[in-house]
């Protein structure tokens, strides 16, 4: 055992505690036929609760923690604090970057001597562990290399260094067993259009996309590859824009059955969307597949990454996750920081327990939402005459023949409410 | 002659007028061997011209046109006066909507009679005037049998009713030799997801836009079908957001090669991009068509319709256009309302020769900086690496062989300056 | 009775109701030794609800009440339907603009005529009713001649018709024993910079604001003067901008001390600023008045309007209330509509019904936060080190003295935890 | 001289170049009486030039000065950089923060002793170059004590950190002979107001502003206090949110006289204004003085920094500072930095190079909107009626008495065009 959150217990079920404890998540308890473990299926970000030092554009490093620096001992000291907390949350899952867990090398092959040196380490400790790998994915927007882009690069080594960095992270998730591979975009989009070929750097990180498909059936990874989508920051624009752009891409790629969407709450507000739009719209599309359960400040316009605080919000989230039939490889990551001016062992822990507090608690109203079924029952309603054979027969024909039916009945369609502020209130009979 | 425009006589280019005139845009001037006139194709939309009575969400009409009111003398008288004003504009174009240029009647039927008789009485201006037809459209959002949607209405009514009112404008844009049809889906979205299938109404999006495009076939109609992207506005969210998402949406409903874009520089902006982003977007997915060269306040968050005033801005845009291959069917709208305090009959010749101006200066940058070529030449440079046989091979291979060579050659791609700075300052030396 | 609320029945209060009750907000309750009616001064907003058409920028008429028209008959049937949704609801205040209850005369005689006309039927039906009136304000925005501003136009004779309308209201306001008077100035702001005159606008509101005070004084209203502020919509740029704006103007024009704040969350939110920070604000300045407690859509850039319906939210923004000593004069009005797709008069019923008893839950909360302590010890404790004698000494002093002191003592300062996360689980706890 | 600028000449005044050199600045051209080196009084930002290493939100450093690192030497290499940019763009001005220019120690006195010397060391170059210092300022927002506020932390220890450190940078800048003092409060503010007393931080505030006033009384520092107002970024929201707010706040603290405003333009735009009217405002306040003319990216939430390339943006703001009566000691600084992908020391040059000229040509678009005239006198023709004795009879008279004046002489005041759109059409003719 390290010290870091020496005194820390690991936190237990007590509805009445005002202590650190779950006074809401039970991952026992059994809803629609399930643990809810097995439902939310939580899982801790390596990066920002291992490896983010609280830097933000006007200062510098705030956290001072034992394992900070570039050596491989302290990179297993990491491991083990993480493993430390995980197991004081008792959450199932994890999830990393090449770059939180490893020192950068002098070189590649240095850097991967690092990275598969620590996997073995990762999974020594996760046969003794309870928590599993969510996802793994790859850091190619941190170091210098990656300024112009990774897949998107005007310069071709850096494409094939991406290739090769993604290659080995995929690798390594397939050892560890990991559920899905994730890619976020941060670098691949531009600063100014002025010195970008976007067409061509589409077509490059359509290319990336689909040979990283193939080498997934290459190795027979059975998880889900998930593409994440940010409108911007750290670029001007991100070609993963949103769940729109992406499948829009997918199509154009062929790959709409091959990539599901890992879908951010902060980056669905900075791209001008609630975050169960995006939820609804990756579920009509046929490509949900996992969230990352972190909030943006709404005041603020860039990604904040904040632990959810809101029940309301957070069950009409899950709503639409249990309308898209719940998480298969997916699950419920949270990519959250604590602020920085959070520095102790205690606020890591506090954090992340309430916000699996506030995931079970809203994930419970959505249960119940779904399984009174008036909300649903409603929408049914509204939509009704679509079902209709008339309504059918008309989407089946065509301008000329509808129009000649308008005119010779005399249709003269009324209005019915929306209900909107109804709805509204039945919400809130759950949450 | 009515009464209007009184005492205005027509504006002509003379760069060193402090009146009414043209100061930059000559319709006869050559550039890149065509006339400005030919390049630019201006157009005066009907509706923030002559039919807008200036009104906002806090305040009612502030317009007293004498053409207000709902007979068909009126909208006579108002066709008069628009022809009037392309006429001292010396405008090429204008667009409608079938609710700016007709009295609404009490049934369908009336309607149309109103509709198609208002179509022969500009048809018959038309014949004497220079004056063409850019695009007719649909007003489908501002009577309130669409305020749930037209074609993506709960009630399959409103379906039927807004495919013959498509119909019918598509038939008088033929009639009157229009250059393309437009749809815009501001009421095709949602206020709130609790009541709203999303999968079922971008269905019957989709299958509207499919018999638009039979239709169109089916008469023989030769010009473009449009679709003008917007994110929300009336509604919370409309389902064409912006470029990227339409995009989708055509591969979706296979007419990718069927439907270009009509892009809106304040559409753009209330998406969270620049103008030039979905143009060059547009270009780059081959769907760019035509334009409505009006802006929004970038400290306001609705769609103020403004018309342009920035050269910069408006040179950049035109750059992309250029790039795009200029303008076939499409042309330059200003799809913009006078400021609700702006009266007067001059403010509304000052605002279009202002924004006429404007482009005309615009475009004449955007020409220079094309001609001049270093701003192309330094992006091809940046992306040369491209175009090697190696680069290529790597494209079609694997992430297998990629990291080998990675791992054997030990390479270290160096950045490269972005150089945006440069770049900015060899447009301006054409802005 | 009208037949506009046929088939509903006064509104009560039970938890387990599935239909139109309150399931939280019980008038009677007793909280902080005061009955939750006392606490909450519900008041409904006479212009959303009974005058607005449900229009929106892209759309006409969506409500077809039978009172719509200008006639005094048609006056008095709106507020014989308002008195009676007052009683259904069972809330103790509304509110007015004076263009929400009277016809819009020909002249400002007549206008004035019929204002106090009505006026006097309204305190008829107050007689009998239980419904007091919160504020009565002067619509000075929606008519033409309030284009350019009501108090700052530079035409002085609206400034004159603006006074005389205010020193109408205000004497209606204080016959019918109103708890506040209300100025917001929509259109005191500019379009554009280039036609204004700023100092002088902001010169002449000073003045109005001034003589407003001055007559309050004069005719012996005991009730409060409230600003409302808000950034912009209907106005690019509105003088009243928030709560910080309006502090300098008060400052300049020595009327800190006579002028309160009336807060709505959704000015707040586009202004920039959370509701709380608004309240807050307000409250460490000594200007809290009242609130609006609407919310704004967060996607949605313009003023939505919207009824409250998230908890968390709600509890906040009462949390501050209760710190800053709880309503004096002031309530909890809505100054929100129904979404216009909303059409019943179930919608108009539901809509306050769920919005009161989400303030009720939210109060509730806010009350147990407070009694609980935890949080406001929490702050306090943060701050214990300015209550020492030295760090008062410390302010009374000056930078030599200071500064000798930093480098005769070494100091060090440690940074301590914000604890951010920890506090927001304690909130939790209660809503 | 050392390596850093090799090949780069000194930047001449070429209107026809196409390389390194100005086409507009030419700092010896009269315009207005004055030369345009004294109308502009252009400073170099030391910390984007040469402290900071393109780092943000989601990469490390890309620029790999040789300069950079935290010892003396490296500090003097650092400045003898400088002060060879200085010379190639023959800027008059130069700013820093102690942060900048001096290696961090390992305590206070270190610190000092650090930046004393090299303050000796920048005056000793200052001896026998052109460029002066036009402020200093404190970094008292990147070291991680700060994290909580300098003179609003809770913890009074870092209130004197503060005090006897904004006392060294104002000794320092007057023995430099600095022509201003800038405060900036990037961490006097919140992140959550739940561990936040408002009041009390904002009076900390206040008195630390007044001991920097008194203390420049002390030593008799002519130059001026200037505040720099920016709503959010690094914190949620900082109390210095916006000019109107900073006022407000300086009215509390009998400061209005004493501290003047240093507005930028990105910090306008996140607060939600266009950078004129925050000038107009200071202007009309009587606390305009010095400018960052910086600009924000139109679609990016946070602070961009980047340099200004929009002529007409330019014009509008150097047309508010003409009208506030020109700089007297402020000036033009560029507080920005290139994009990160600008690695180049030439892209460092063209950078300024190009901001220089785009000001330059706003700079005397401006000054000819100003001869010309026309705006003005239409701007005052607007508010004509208002210079009549009747409308000075009003604004000192009262309610009742103006009442009585509407209703015995039945005035209609009837609209006038507020000709938005010719009067932008006016000024594009000078830009
Ligand atoms: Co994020
Ligand atoms: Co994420
Ligand atoms: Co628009
Ligand atoms: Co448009
Ligand atoms: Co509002
Ligand atoms: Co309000
Ligand atoms: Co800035
Ligand atoms: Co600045």
């Amino acid at each position: 055992m390290t010290e870091f959150f020496k005194g820390i217990t690991p936190l237990r079920y007590d509805p009445s505690s005002t202590d650190l404890a779950f006074r809401h998540y039970n991952p026992d308890e059994i809803v629609m036929g399930k643990r809810m473990e097995e439902h939310l299926r939580f899982a801790v970000a390596y990066w920002h609760s291992f490896a983010w030092p609280g830097g933000d554009p006007f200062g510098g490093e705030t956290f001072e923690r034992p394992w900070f620096g570039n050596t491989m001992d302290l990179a297993r000291m990491k491991a083990d604090v993480a493993f430390e907390m995980f197991d004081l949350l008792n959450v199932p899952f994890f999830c990393w970057h090449d770059a939180d867990i490893r020192p950068e090398g002098d070189s590649f092959a240095e850097s991967l001597r690092n990275f598969e040196e620590i996997i073995d380490y990762l999974g020594a400790k996760m046969d003794g562990a309870k928590t599993k790998l969510l996802w793994g994915t790859a850091n190619m927007f941190s170091h210098r290399r990656f300024m112009s882009g990774a897949a998107t690069n005007p310069d071709p080594d850096v494409f094939a260094w991406s290739a090769a960095t993604v290659k080995a992270c995929m690798d390594a998730t397939h050892k560890l067993d990991g559920q899905n591979y994730v890619l976020w975009g941060g670098r691949e989009g531009y600063e100014t259009l002025l010195n970008t070929d976007m067409k061509r750097e589409r077509q490059n990180a359509g290319r990336f996309l689909q040979m990283a498909v193939e080498y997934k059936h290459k190795i027979g990874f059975k998880g889900a590859i998930l593409v994440e989508p940010k409108p911007q920051e750290p670029s001007k624009h991100q070609y993963d824009y949103d769940v729109a752009t992406v499948y829009g891409f997918l199509k154009d790629y062929g790959l709409e059955d091959e990539v599901q969407m890992n879908i951010e709450q902060g980056h669905a507000i900075l791209a001008g969307h609630s975050f169960e739009h995006e939820l609804a719209l990756a579920s009509s599309l046929g490509i949900f597949g996992s969230i990352d359960m972190n909030r943006n400040d709404y005041q603020s316009g860039w990604d904040t990454d904040q632990f959810p605080n809101n029940t309301p919000e957070v069950a009409l989230a899950y709503y639409e996750v249990i309308k898209a039939g719940g998480f298969t490889t997916g699950g419920t990551n949270f990519d959250a920081k604590l602020r920085r001016q959070s520095l102790d062992a205690q606020d890591l822990i506090a954090a992340h327990a309430g916000a699996m507090d506030i995931c079970a608690r809203g994930f419970k109203a959505a249960v119940a939402m779904t399984e009174d079924g008036t909300l649903e029952a409603m929408r049914q309603d509204r939509y009704a005459g679509w079902d209709t054979s008339d309504a059918k027969a008309m989407l089946a024909s065509d301008f000329s023949s509808i129009a000649e039916r308008v005119a010779s009945t005399g249709i003269d369609p009324a209005p019915r409410s929306g209900k909107q502020e109804i709805l509204e209130n039945i919400v809130n009979r759950f949450v």
